[in-house]
């Protein structure tokens, strides 16, 4: 037999009720929160469930009654041409691979550029042609080349890039990575950035607007952009130019600002490209050997 | 006043506490997890600021007394050499830009493959050492380059990429995927597989091992390794041979596998490689012009 008052001592020695008060709050609270996640995850389940069923009953409709076509909203972004016979590779330098082995084993990274030796935009434009020949993911061209001549913008690029890099040395990236990068001899000065007569900034296009305003997926993005990056070094240097591939850590933001690109686009690398210094130096680097990369079967 | 009866009674009549035995043990599920996960992120950081004051005191150390000297534990992965005066650019096609252009304008993706056309392996040797000299993060050449000319191991590759496009093909990519594919004709079965006299597939490493045993960071290994991929392209096209560049999703762990290749090393692309079948089409593409992908400031 209890009375109220005994019952309400029993409730103030159970820690369990006596606490309640302070841990049940933060139990709801977590409670909620997954509670929400998964609400969030099935719900977006069941529109998308929801959507497929509407698509097949959209595919069945217009199987089924001619009356009205129902237009597909899965169009591809390319046209749907017939395919044409090919005609065989017609340009080639030499069949043993040597030439191109030598041209491209002539490329080093400089990062001392003439400040005065001119070179035609033609010339240029011809490289980032090259470089738009490049493959890609499901050949969505994923890339805007932007070319920099002015020099107040290239001396804002430099300001931009200069205060990233001087908090990346100093405290963004590891001691192992400024450890590592201590041969080459960089630092946050970039003085090739005012230097050299040309930047080229390749964005990435992370996705792509259609004629319809429906977002493009872009395939694989990075990969095919950096293998167009990869055939316009070899056209630079076909070209007789010297350039160097870096990666702005940070930066990529405000130089999209200052440059007016859209959301979509994403800094990848920036070139900087011209001809070397007369009194450029380059580390005293070795290549791997071919035993040290390519392996047969 | 209560009896142990009433007691009872309030007890069962009370939601809260009736099926405290069903919602308690999940809250306290969860809770557990919260805690865990928050415990697990602040022991890690601890320990990495204790092995930061640890780093710290050592540097103190080593400045301080100069008796015995405590080696840095941060070593470049390059030897430190003396830079050298650059030499100038001597290889290069044409100062105009244009020869390269017209051999990088010339390449085309190709998905059918002659079965007889013998290609000397030292073409692909040469092929390969080009794209060894493609620049990467603090010099790190994070690639391997496998080169498959036995059938059997070319089937067993075909096998596993089949069954996984397969399934990428039915279940696994989006249908505006498959649709933005259908211009191109593309689909699980993959005949070049165990046409085209070479496979090259390349890995990227995403670490690497130094020689004391210590990983050593790979910084922007997948944008040099497509770089690298980049002038691999330009190279068997420069030797007048055929390729298409291929990403096998999913396809990675089970060709490492096969192949026997380390942990450090994901599949980035998989090349077939050899002359175009001569009843070879190609889609009708067009390629974006000038102004499509360059802006000019």
């Amino acid at each position: 037999m209890f009375t109220f008052t005994e019952l309400r001592l029993l409730c103030a020695e159970s820690i369990f009720l006596k606490y309640s008060g302070y841990f049940l709050p933060l139990l709801l609270f977590i409670l909620t929160k997954y509670v929400w996640k998964r609400f969030a995850c099935s719900s977006a389940n069941a529109a998308r469930i929801q959507k497929e069923v509407i698509d097949t009953s959209n595919n069945i409709q217009t199987d089924a009654t001619n009356d009205e076509i129902i237009e597909d909203e899965y169009r591809p972004h390319l046209p749907e041409l017939e395919h044409v016979a090919y005609r065989g590779l017609i340009e080639w330098l030499d069949k043993s691979g040597d030439k191109f082995f030598k041209l491209a084993n002539d490329r080093r990274s400089i990062r001392k550029f003439a400040k005065n030796k001119h070179v035609d935009i033609e010339v240029i434009e011809k490289c980032i042609l090259a470089a738009g020949t490049s493959p890609s993911g499901a050949h969505t061209e994923p890339w805007t080349f932007c070319v920099i001549q002015d020099a107040l913008i290239k001396q804002e690029i430099r300001e931009i890039i200069e205060a990233e890099e001087y908090l990346n040395y100093s405290q963004r990236m590891s001691r192992q990575w400024t450890t590592d990068l201590r041969p080459l001899k960089t630092d946050f000065i970039k003085e090739y950035l005012t230097d050299a007569p040309y930047l080229i900034i390749v964005f990435k296009q992370v996705y792509g607007i259609r004629s319809d305003g429906m977002k493009q997926q872009h395939y694989y993005n990075e990969i095919s952009v950096s293998i167009a990056t990869g055939i316009l070094l070899c056209a630079l240097q076909s070209a007789g130019l010297n350039s160097l591939v870096t990666t702005p850590l940070n930066c990529g933001p405000a130089i999209r600002n200052l440059l007016n690109r859209p959301q979509n686009e994403k800094l990848l690398v920036l070139l900087p490209v011209g001809y070397a210094a007369d009194d450029c130096c380059v580390p005293d680097l070795q290549r791997k050997s071919l035993n040290d990369i390519m392996v047969t079967y």
